[in-house]
């Protein structure tokens, strides 16, 4: 008799959360394919080979292994000897002989994959979105799940700034669509980032550099002080980095003011430019508002080259819901050097935590039965059954209650169920052929020939 | 540096591939959602006590096992004490202890430990949907993969013959719209089987005769007498239950006859009338067409107690295409008896496989880009942006080519990409607010202005 429990970390979805859930992910995939994003899909488990080493030693400590079918000991003995006691070997030394799959730790490393494994058929410039659950092995706690979705969209095969703009209005125009109103894109550039590693005399601590001011968004700027100093960079240097420590609306004047601050710097300069081209076709698509130009985002990974995004709500309690960045070099893990590209991935599992708190479902999140049928002895059951199979003809979701129960029995289960019209069908209405309508909500009720009926409830949608 | 590929039995699915899947899925759930069905979701992961003793010895074999994070050597020590030798032990041993997860193998168990989990929020009777991967460590082959779709309705907490009928509506509705036109609906019920079974003093070999019988489809009638005689029924036995491996339309006259065969014993007069329900049910819902009482349909779970569906197209070279049947203890495994329900599963790949060898797919099947907008200088390009926005802001998909390259690039990527449709930019076109439209099909172009395009694309769609 098995224990009925959830893997640490995992969840259901039930009915009402899967309306939801679909209302966030039917929308984001929306626009994803109004700017030309092709779906693809990789599978939950990859070779132990395509994952392990791409996301760092905390990442390879973090992937969900899979155990071998079969004599996977048999192995173990090849490798460690027969006569080796258990004690002998840690865990460590002997998953990977053991272990040799493991479950998708995010959609891009799939993705290269996917693009160096049909890079013959695949066309670019290429655009794909993706909309899979990844599994870490992480710590579970508030809003932080071992199983989870990620909502990527890449566009690889071109450096024109206009993708950039691009993935801009799909940020712009997800968030319209759910509802969130106050969100803010900060935009920065690691190429703005080098230049100010230049300028204060850190190139060659440019990674330090970033992965400290990363977290100026959690530790702020004192923070940030202090964690440039335990890496040993000066208190000269960390008094020049804080003149760049500054956000401002994304317009022509910031960019002439950090044009001038980073002129010293060619690759500082370059990113400079890089903003420029990205705003004129911001200023082109409508969608230059809600953008903020912010000195202060770096993004952890060192993956990006270019452009990078981050949305945001402000105080919102919650971090940030959207994110990207442009990459130099998506496939070379996997032979294929050269392919640049820029993505965004959409968190929506805090988008959810998010519309959840500010309350910004929509009423009806769809998909509800729009009315049950109540048959009160058996043939007036049956009698309902072609008029809901009209109704769904047209469209429109309905049910028969399965049992000709006493009446109240079935306008609690309506209630329950949230249905708002019951149509109740005794002797009399089958003699007449006819229907009760009931509205639930008012308490009115009507009867009505089969047509009228028919007729008023295609009104409703 | 990784080697670029798939796990073995697992697909990355592309644009292509994809678009269709969305069509079979989208279709699917469409018909779900028409009948009143709740979309839910479990999670990929499940604690391996959930699964395991669950699918037999067979199902416990192919589960897809998760190694422990962490030390896992150090519980196998404890177990099997630290001064063991590796070959004194076997994989089968220590597997339960180094690996605490498996995952999901159907959609059933994981829907049973859902509804104990939920027991006291599920209103009953309740109509769930479920359409999610599902993992088993079989060996690859044609048409059979180690990461599949399962697409799952249930109705549970009602023994009402209309949730069958709602069912075979659900199977017409879906074959209908995805334009099967030739599938068959095969019904029987295991209560006729053991009334067979009866007839034929094997009552208590129940499980023997169907286990035999569901070979049927595969090895014929010859091949089923070989496998009744081989499990040891007389030739007496399988002479007379010959006489009921046949097969007809639904209607009332063959039920009448069936109702002859099986007068003497009662679980078979039971199962005859369960049928006849299910045809006023159907009849009344006018889906009573396509289906074929089947004698021979056995189903091999012996979890199945009431009638039970098989959905197949003659001829085809593929197997059942869907299948489901009624059982009376869902979730008697988690403690919590009494459940009964009925529920089919369409199986997502081999519908992909039929419509692909049978050239079922409409001619476009959604979120293909409809006109690509190609600048021929980066001014030109910018000039794209705002037309493009515009078409986007009315439901129109569309890109602009992201660089400024040589027309001839751009039109051959529009070709590879399958864009009908180019609006080519050029200094005359900017200057003039124009847009030469050419249809890369038949090879007309036209120069237009502004709104006359706009109103142009609108029409399309």
């Amino acid at each position: 008799m098995g224990k009925a429990s959830l893997a640490k970390g995992t969840r259901d979805f039930g009915a009402e959360e899967m309306k939801k859930r679909k209302f966030i992910f039917g929308n984001i995939e929306e626009v994803f394919q109004l700017y030309g994003f092709n779906a693809i899909e990789t599978p939950a488990v990859e070779n132990l080979e395509t994952l392990i080493g791409k996301y760092g030693d905390e990442g390879d400590h973090l992937l969900f292994k899979i155990l071998d079918n079969g004599d996977f000991l048999g192995n173990v003995e090849k490798v460690f000897g027969r006569e080796k006691n258990i004690s002998e070997i840690t865990a460590k030394e002997v998953a990977p002989h053991i272990a040799g799959r493991a479950l998708r730790y995010d959609l891009t490393v799939p993705f290269a994959r996917y693009i160096s494994m049909n890079r013959h058929i695949v066309k670019l410039p290429f655009r794909r979105y993706q909309m899979q659950p990844v599994w870490r092995a992480d710590r579970p706690q508030k809003g932080r799940y071992r199983e989870f979705w990620q909502c990527d969209a890449d566009i690889i095969g071109t450096d024109s700034l206009l993708c950039e703009a691009d993935l801009t209005a799909v940020f712009h125009r997800v968030f319209e669509k759910l509802g969130i109103k106050n969100y803010v894109i900060h935009i920065n550039n690691r190429k703005v980032l080098e230049g100010v590693a230049e300028m204060i005399g850190a190139t060659e601590r440019f990674n330090d550099f970033t992965v400290a001011l990363d977290k100026f968004d959690k530790i702020g700027k004192e923070g940030v002080r202090k964690e440039l100093q335990e890496r040993g960079f000066t208190d000269e240097q960390i008094r020049k980095a804080e003149q760049f420590f500054i956000s401002s609306t994304l317009d022509s004047q910031a960019l002439a003011k950090w044009k001038n601050m980073l002129a010293e710097t060619e690759i500082g300069s370059v990113g400079i430019s890089e903003l420029e081209s990205l705003l004129v076709y911001l200023d082109a698509s409508g969608f230059n508002h809600h953008i903020l130009f912010d000195g202060t985002l770096a993004r952890g990974l060192s993956y990006y080259t270019g452009c990078i995004f981050e949305v945001k709500v402000p105080d919102s309690g919650i971090g940030s819901i959207a994110a990207g960045g442009r990459y130099d070099n998506l496939t070379g893990i996997f032979d294929m050097p050269g392919i640049s590209g820029v993505g965004i991935s959409f968190g929506a599992d805090r988008i959810y935590d998010l519309m959840e708190s500010h309350n910004l479902y929509p009423q009806d999140t769809g998909a509800n039965c729009k009315v049950l049928f109540c048959g009160l002895d058996l043939q007036s059951l049956t009698f309902c059954i072609p008029i809901a199979e009209r109704l769904r003809s047209e469209g429109i979701t309905c049910n028969v209650y399965p049992e000709a129960s006493k009446l109240k029995k079935q306008l609690d289960y309506a209630n329950a169920a949230k249905v708002k019209f019951v149509a109740i069908i005794g002797e009399n209405e089958r003699i007449n052929k006819q229907v009760a309508l009931k509205n639930l909500e008012s308490g009115d009720q009507e009867t009505l020939d089969i047509e009228t009926f028919i007729k008023k409830t295609k009104s409703w949608s």
